[in-house]
């Protein structure tokens, strides 16, 4: 369980490859797996709260500045009129996958559409409603293209997933 | 017609009080109406293309400067995962008008849900899907709360539509 | 706390500049958050129940008259084919603000498009299912068109959130 | 064919026993196939164009007066957020019967969920989208609760269309 | 409360008025709202329980044989697939109110479609997803067409409503 | 191509081994496609147009003759509030085959969803909207459980797909 | 009740007709009831918890072994994206009815969307959202086109469910 | 333009680091971009035809095999009941990107849910309906983690954009 979220990591010499922001607190009690699952695959992170709309400047520089970080994946969770994942995509290089929050009056196809239909130029990656688990293994995968060591542990998890 | 968009209004002396912001400039075809009516109103406005996405910065600039400038209400247009109404709304205390803009898959029920479903603490005022004249006459209302000339204006475009 | 409804601001000297009216006692949980919002920006409002359906007459009072009485902005919430704003925006030349509020079977998506997708010539200005703490909000940015000290309390409320 | 749309019946010399209230004139087209089978069916109507929000005034005349006018059913066209049968309700003890226009966005999902999501105490008798047809048939059948004549055209009908 | 709901009415000497069909016991839970309101305006009643899809026959017997036995209005509930009052209207000249269940998977939007879509040539009266009490309404609006006790009724429930 | 209807398969001696039934004769064009693929796997089928809502009695007696016809699987196809696949499902014991049209307003989701969301105790097999040739796959399907000849031509069907 | 799934009926000594694969121990909540109905017509059947996505070789050996089992239909039950009966549809030449589940967050229409609109050539028949009880039925009749003692439990289950 | 297909790129020298698999032939007019933006950024690909339901050993070997060619990212667009993003995940380890086609009757909304809500385990990365440029974006980014030359050209692209 992540205690002090700013500094999830910190005990951690490792340097976060992976850059988690989520729009409020409350969507933690979901994206808990996202970290649970990064921690499974021993994947360094970084996990910062902050709003595209109440705190702009903090998603612009999360987002700006986290290639310099040596961040290689961003991870974007949000809900309702989502716009955390395409707001970090316009500000970095590199890959956003997005986690459309579930809503409670929609059901989360607010949050989906929000993400998923990015216009032409700036992809996301967007993942299930709620898939803060695929979330964590997606970001390895694009890991592995770099590192085999991530691309072995996909490997090894999958041939876990087959067996159970 | 506006000839060339980023000069809009340059002919006319009067400091813009409205400040439109399009997504791109195929959006144009559908907030010619947004300008005509304003026109017919005799508001001051100015129009730009920026895209949340693709030139965050410009749209940063415009919204996080449109109260010094003194722009009085933004209107936002866009479509798909729109979020440019809702980063306006973002960078300024402004009020904020969003344009869902129809698309050829969904039709703008995805820009409708991206611009709407704004989370708490940021809102901005949604129009119908390609509403384009209903923004110009509602910011009108908006400038009529603190100038009569814009409420009386209302008053007669009421009375006509009435009549006819 | 609303303890008495129609009379909810008698002890406010202020002529209020927000009318609230809702459709059924039952809205008045949600949009408590309204009252609430108003209160701690200090922005004197009244509230109405009074049913676009049931009651036309007493709405068709309420907001044909709003002008007169000094009101800048209405805010209308309702639920299902939710034609309160509409109704309300018919019969004055005032912004009308719609809160559609959620729904025990379609979550929301009938209060939303009965209220958002208003024809041409007769705009409201929609904020998100049970958005109504955003209601208020966006009613004194409206107020802030007019006079600045509501502009900055809005400006300080962004600042607020972007700390917290 | 009508001609000339308000006076569409003046050749009848019949009281008209329904009144067809459509939103805009555009909807005529649509609407034509109401006319065409109550002129089959022989039951004489009268039709206006009014709309809830541009023209609340004529829409309440036209609904509040109805049943002075002998008026026994109400039909009423309208598309977006369509408020027009819902308004005639709130104005009329009699029966009304809502047509949801197609819109070139949704479809006419809108329309329908403006129209027969009606709360409890003041409902509608809603027919598909686009229904023109079926509810000019509706109301035949509703004038047949009390004429055995209109009920017989009604059973001739299902005879010739089981037959065709 | 009805307590033997096949002979709902037996102890009424009157002649039932409205056919009330439901698809199922576990939809009187709603339904009984229809009965509730029909008992408070002295409308006399029959209720069976019959399955478009499970007994069909029953339902046809029920529709085919209501207007010989005196029933001058139809109203029928069901869920999902809901072609019960598609059904009844097949079979019978008089007008038949359909009432949608709402669902526990797509909240009501399947029954609402499955009944209001109605083909060319048989309408059916849709009034909300579980619009029960407003079913009983429209029902005594139709035979206020004939009778203007019940259009009284109306008149005087209108006139209690806007009080209230 | 089918000239007349009716007699479709009149020219072939074999007795009919599926029954096809579509709500209109507009419906053919689409449901063109399940003909031409029964009569690539060489299975002998009658079509009738019969209606839901506009020949019941029709539609009773195709569905409920079919098995003691020699008919072992029913294909319905029907738009909008489509009951036909529902409706014959109620009046034989054969395995039905729903087949949705597309609709110009909703693109079917309002034909899905009434044929496919059938109560508990009476099936449908749906396919996709305007699924016409997967009506036709199916439908040999099922022969093929009970004859190995149409099981051999799915086997070969579906090896020439795999190929082409 | 099922007790030990993969060998369900073991103690039976019939050959299984009927092959049911659920994608996650989770479906098996709501496809009891599935195991029930065939127990119920003395249906033998296999059961096999599998997932297209975590074990998608488990998934081709059941599907495409079925039919030298002696399967003669398959029963494919799965949530969100469902993919798991179009997977076994491809891999088999039988009849395959899918089962969409229901979904936490957009209540199975994602599950529907994704199972009943399988692409052109390769069908699988689709039942209701949560409607296992159905799938057997289905399951029955089509066993039932090559062996009338199954054709008869569904005769004598309709009359059954026709009386009570 | 492609001319052949299959071997694309077969006049490159390089290895193709992406994978583009599609439905089918009628897909290439949309992914054609997928292509073009690839060929833009230099990134080599292939490019190969092949269905999850129709060939689905094809789809086992493009994706199975992916990794061992040297794949880094495959791209996979389908339509309707959406598989082939799905299928491909559950064989390689690599990351999966998914465009969901366009379809003629719910717009892609059928793709979209079918691609988007991969259950817990196995992700894709999905874009936009019909979002065949971003896809090629998306990659390239991905690519960009093991290789600083792909996101420099991520990095001029977003230049360029803001710039135009």
């Amino acid at each position: 369980m992540v205690d002090s979220i700013e500094n999830a990591n910190t005990l951690d010499s490792a340097v976060p490859l992976v850059g988690i922001v989520i729009g409020s607190q409350s969507d933690l009690e979901v994206m808990q797996e996202t970290c649970d699952q990064l921690d499974e695959f021993e994947v360094p992170y970084e996990l910062v709260i902050a709003s595209a709309h109440r705190s702009p400047d903090k998603v612009h520089a999360f987002a700006g500045g986290a290639y310099q970080r040596g961040i290689k994946v961003i991870i974007a969770a949000a809900g309702k009129a989502a716009h955390l994942a395409g707001v970090c995509a316009a500000f970095t290089p590199l890959p956003v996958i997005a986690v459309p929050m579930k809503t409670s009056d929609l059901g989360g196809l607010d949050s989906l559409l929000s993400m998923v239909q990015m216009p032409r130029g700036v992809p996301v990656a967007c993942v299930a409603i709620n898939g803060a688990r695929n979330a964590a293994i997606l970001a390895t995968q694009i890991l592995g293209s770099a590192d085999d060591v991530y691309l072995q542990k996909i490997i090894d998890y999958k041939q876990k997933m087959a067996e159970s």
